[in-house]
Order: C-alpha cells, then structure tokens, then sequence
C-alpha cells in the first residue's frame, strides 16, 4: 500500500471513543489535516461538546471505520477495547492509555484475539484535562509509542503509525513493560513528587505563600492533575513507581540528615553530592533530536539594535555553523543581549573563531 | 521628605558589592529608571562585564554613595557588609542575601554598630547564576522583603523601600525568623525536591530519557542551580529545611507503601488523599496563573533547515515587529521546531497578521 493510498484510508475512517483532552486532541489534530473522524463518549454531554468544539461528527448506525483510538480512562481501557473489538469487526483498534502492560495483560486473560489490537501511547498531556483543554497541536514534535507484538499485521502497526505523523507525532516502537518503567521514572515519579511537595504547602502559612516565585509554581504546576485518572494510572503501574520513590525517599532521608547537623563530619560534603547529582541528572534529559549529549554553548553579545539577530543568523549559515539550540537573552534595561548558541562540542572552535573574526563579542 | 526628593536621594547614588544575577540586575533596573548606579565585584572580568552592559559605573576614588546594596554570596555577606559599613561611613548598607537571621546574627556577635544596616532579600532569581543572566525586569511584581528592627533609622527603612519601588518590586516588611521559615518552605524545599528528583535520573536508562515531556522539564528546571551557592544557602537555613523534608519523606513513605500493595484496605484511599491534598496544596499558592511579565507569545513553526531562522528574523526586521523575548523549542526527533516570540499585547495581532502572510505557520 502507497503513502498516498495509505494516508486516504486513515483520512477516511477513524473513530475516537472517548472525549476527554486526548480523544479531542486527535480530533481535532486529525481534522486539521482534513481528515474524517467520529467521536463517542459515554457522557453524551462531552461527546456534544466535541463535536462543537470540531473533533468529529457523531458515527452513524452501521457506520465501520477503519481505526478505532479507545481514549478513555485507564480503568475502562480493557472493557472499551474488547468491546470495540467486537462493535467493529473489520476495524484496528489502538488505545492511549498512559500504562501499556497491565490492559494488554487483562485482554490477554479475556482469551479473545487481540490480532487486530495495537496498544499506543502519545507522550502529550496537559495538567487539566477534558474536551476543552483539547489542542490539535498537543501532539506535535513529541513521541507516540507504539506496542505491536509479532502477530501484529503490518496494517495495523501502520494505520496507528500514519495517525501518530497525522498529529504530528513521532511514532517510535516499544516493549510494553519497557514503556511502563521509561514513564514510571520520566511522568509518573514527577507526578507524584509535584503532588507530595504541594501537599506540603497546606501546613504552611497562607503569609509565606505570599513569597512563592517560579520555582515553587514550575516544581508543583502538574500537581493540578486530577487525583481520579492518577490513581488508575499509578495503581497501574504500581512497582516501578513504587521503587523509584523508595530511592527518592532514601536521598531525602540523607539530605535532610545532613542538614540536622551540617557542622558534621561528611554534612557537607554529602548535601553538594546531591545537590552535585541533580546538576548531572537533569544534563541527562535530551533536548533536540533525542541526542542526550550536551551541546557547547556560545554567549555572542547582541547590540540593542534592529538587524543585530537578522546579521547574525546570516553569518551563521554563511560561515555554515550548524546550531543546535538557541536562545535570547534579552533584558528591556539592557544596552545589549546575549544570544546563547549552542553548537556541537567538537564545532565549538571554528565557530568561536570564525564568529570573532567577524567582529562578534563572544563572552 | 517628600517623594520627589527621596527619589533624587536614592537617584543620586547606589553602589553595588556584588556584580552576579541579583547585583547586575538590580544596576540595569535602577539605571533604566535613569538613576546614576556605580557596581563592582571581587572579580574585575565581571566587574568590566556588568559594566559593559550597562548595570552601572566604576567606583571612583572618595565616592561616598548614600546607599550600598552587598549582592554576595551568602558565605561572604556578613563580612562584605561590615567591610561597607567602614568604608562608606555615611551610607545606608542592605544586602539581598537569601537568609536574612544567620548573617544578622553573625554581624551582631561582632559587637559593630548596626545602625545603619537593614537586611532585605528581593524573592527573584533565576536557575542560572551571572552577570549575563541579568535582567532589568527580574523583580517586576516580586516581592522584596525587608527585615528592620527598632533602631532602624525612618530614612534607611525608606532608601531601601525607594529601591525596591524603583525596580517595580513590591516591598514588605518580615522580621528575619519568619522570613527564613517563609523561604524554607516557597523556596529551599522545592530546590531540594527538584534536584534530588533530577538526581534520580542518574539511574534511568537513557533510552527512557527521550520520552521525557514538560512534567519531568518544570518540576527538574531549577535543579540546574549551582550547588556552591545553594550548600550556603541551605547550611544557613539547615533547622527548618530538614523539618520541611522529613514530613516530605514521611509522606513519600506513605505513597510508596501504599503503591507496594494497592489492593490492601485503605491504599488507594491513602493514593487518592495524597494527590487531592497535593491540588488543594497548590491552590493555596496566590497568583499561581500570574506571571510578571505580560508578553503575548506567537509560536512560528521552523522547518529544521538552515537559513530558516535568518529569514525570520530578516522578517521581524523588516516588518518592523519588536520581540521582548525569543526562545527556540525543539522536541527530541522532531522535523520542525517552534520559534517562541514574545511581543507586547498590542502588537500581537499585527504580528500574527504580517508574519502569517509571509509564509509563517503560527500555532
């Protein structure tokens, strides 16, 4: 099957069951693109709601579509697949829910075939969810995993793949217990970090609030995640998590030690090497291309002056220096701004170099 | 004295000890206003540097200013400020240490007369320390707080108010202790919380790292801190830190306890009474959707081809259009990055408009 032919029989027919943030989201990104999409819900309140917000029409009786993306919470994921199984006899069927082991194991245990099911999981989210949170860009630029087992036919893995570059997704394929324990340590741990350390804030005094910057706002933001989707999700995924927070827990344990009596011996020493570690830890969280290696950055001082930036970025492709990251430092009181530029570590030489000779200020 | 002339007053002379973040920006903020700011630092590479861009003058020799902000690290305020006592004998002396009741105690085992000192502490900064890191907005709508005490003079309390006003801040007044439990919990905890967090992703697979989204981002951003200023900071605030900790890992305890055997009576309660005390936690937080800075953002789509971003900003030139602030964001194996432009609210229409017809997708 060409792209072409591909790309119309996902355009023709794909039905959404579930009308909250992800299965709008896809609706509404799908639509986008042109694409025809049906949405159900089993609020028929939200699935109105979608269909006005533009993230499908309502499936007509008889109806058969191609795909089928089961959007609803986790602990209705293995009923509404099977169930979709049965409904749409010649349909793929996907799911996006944020566990992927725990519904492919209780399908298994039903005995029914799963030949025509692939499990899915867009890595998107937002700390609110339902219909109105929906964006048709929530998907793009971030990874869509995918769970296909051997049995799994080449149609299916590309119909749930064609959809993921629909949205404008990364399809990537994965092991489901592998995709549980990645988002154990990179979503699940955070959440319920942000949700603990707001939870201390109800014994702090409403006065001290007042004094609360960005960093407290960025650390407890998903904090505001819905406790009813968490706890399926964490249930679900139960161990992973479990252990990661008995490490976390261990760290806390010794930090705050040190700090009971910081003029000890080893006191020091031991809070730098964490502090030390949280530096290392997040230089391990991979920025463009999925590459985790850390880039060179050049500070390049930026006159306050219309054309500065234009200059610059001309003289980059000209002296072909291939920039991996940028960033404007810009401040409104400032005679100058710096442009953080960061380059590949073996480029950082040529590119000090040749920048200077043009007469840019590097610091 | 009437407004006019408390603000010559202050217009007249401010020197700064001290030319990293807080320093630098407290020089461009208060020039920006037109006020005659002179800084210098231990190092003379960031003195000439904050100079350079425009956070104040040279001290010349026998310049007596009326008012000296001490903007060191915490390890060396005490010193630096009974240093400036001596030396500018008729100034007004605060500082804008992170602690306000260990340096204080400090200065006052010394037997100095401390009349002339008020100790204050501005509630702004950023993840990454410097001169280069300086803005004029950082404390726009953030609090500054001051810590006076009976002998404080009307005038000092009123110079150091007069420069919080000048740099948009909004001062207030705390007495040393409780502004240290204050900070403890709004800003050293979530310090901790998020590098001990960003510590634990020394042990994840790196695979794992790349589905990594904007939860894991804001809860581990300021985990890039600098551990040499943070150990000052949390050594000299140790007693209410470690308290603040303990009930986190108690907590934590709790969570993963009931995450190790979900299905035993009263676990998913405790799962659940967690994370609802965590939303309930950050509803407490004033403000939590404000932001200082009110820029209109526009997101243009950049194919990740060179040139791309030499043409935008040629566009920006030409169409005249003024960006307060720019960032780039790309997502790991994405094709297109978004360009994050920030302009004034009443600009955005028209740039949206103008860029749109040139070709920008903006999202």
């Amino acid at each position: 099957m060409s792209d072409a032919q591909l790309a119309s029989r996902v355009t023709g027919s794909v039905h959404i069951i579930g009308a909250g943030l992800l299965g709008s989201s896809i609706g509404l990104a799908l639509r986008a693109k042109g694409t025809a999409v049906t949405i159900e819900d089993i609020s028929e309140a939200a699935a109105a709601l979608a269909i006005d917000y533009g993230a499908g029409s309502a499936l007509q009786p008889g109806q058969q579509p191609d795909l089928v993306v089961v959007a609803t919470p986790p602990d209705q994921a293995a009923d509404v697949i099977a169930a979709a199984l049965v409904r749409f006899p010649q349909a793929i069927v996907t799911d996006v829910t944020s566990v992927k082991w725990q519904p492919l194991k209780q399908l298994q245990q039903r005995g029914i075939d799963l030949t025509r099911y692939v499990g899915s999981h867009p890595m998107a989210g937002r700390e609110k969810g339902g219909t109105i949170m929906a964006r048709a860009d929530l998907f793009v630029g971030r990874p869509w995993v995918i769970c296909r087992d051997a049995d799994t036919p080449a149609l299916a893995l590309a119909l749930v793949e064609a959809v993921a570059l629909e949205v404008g997704a990364v399809p990537m394929e994965w092991q489901p217990d592998e995709h549980d324990s990645a988002v154990a340590a990179v979503s699940h741990l955070p959440q319920v970090v942000a949700s603990l350390l707001a939870a201390q804030l109800l014994s702090v005094k409403s006065d001290y609030l007042g004094l609360a910057g960005g960093g407290l706002r960025d650390t407890t933001r998903i904090a505001a995640s819905d406790p009813r989707l968490w706890i399926q999700i964490l249930t679900a995924n139960s161990e992973p998590v479990a252990e990661l927070l008995e490490r976390l827990g261990a760290d806390i344990a010794d930090f705050a030690a040190a700090l009971r009596d910081p003029a000890a011996h080893g006191s020091r020493t031991k809070i730098a090497q964490l502090l030390a570690a949280g530096n290392a830890g997040l230089e391990r969280v991979p920025g463009k291309h999925g590459s985790s290696r850390s880039f060179a950055t050049l500070n390049v001082i930026i006159a306050d002056e219309r054309g500065q930036l234009a200059q610059l970025f001309s003289d980059l492709d000209e002296l072909e220096i291939n920039m991996e990251d940028f960033r404007l430092e810009h401040s409104p009181g400032a005679a100058i701004g710096f442009a953080e530029i960061s380059v590949l570590p073996e480029a950082e030489e040529r590119a000090l170099a040749a920048l200077s000779k043009r007469g840019w200020r590097i610091v």
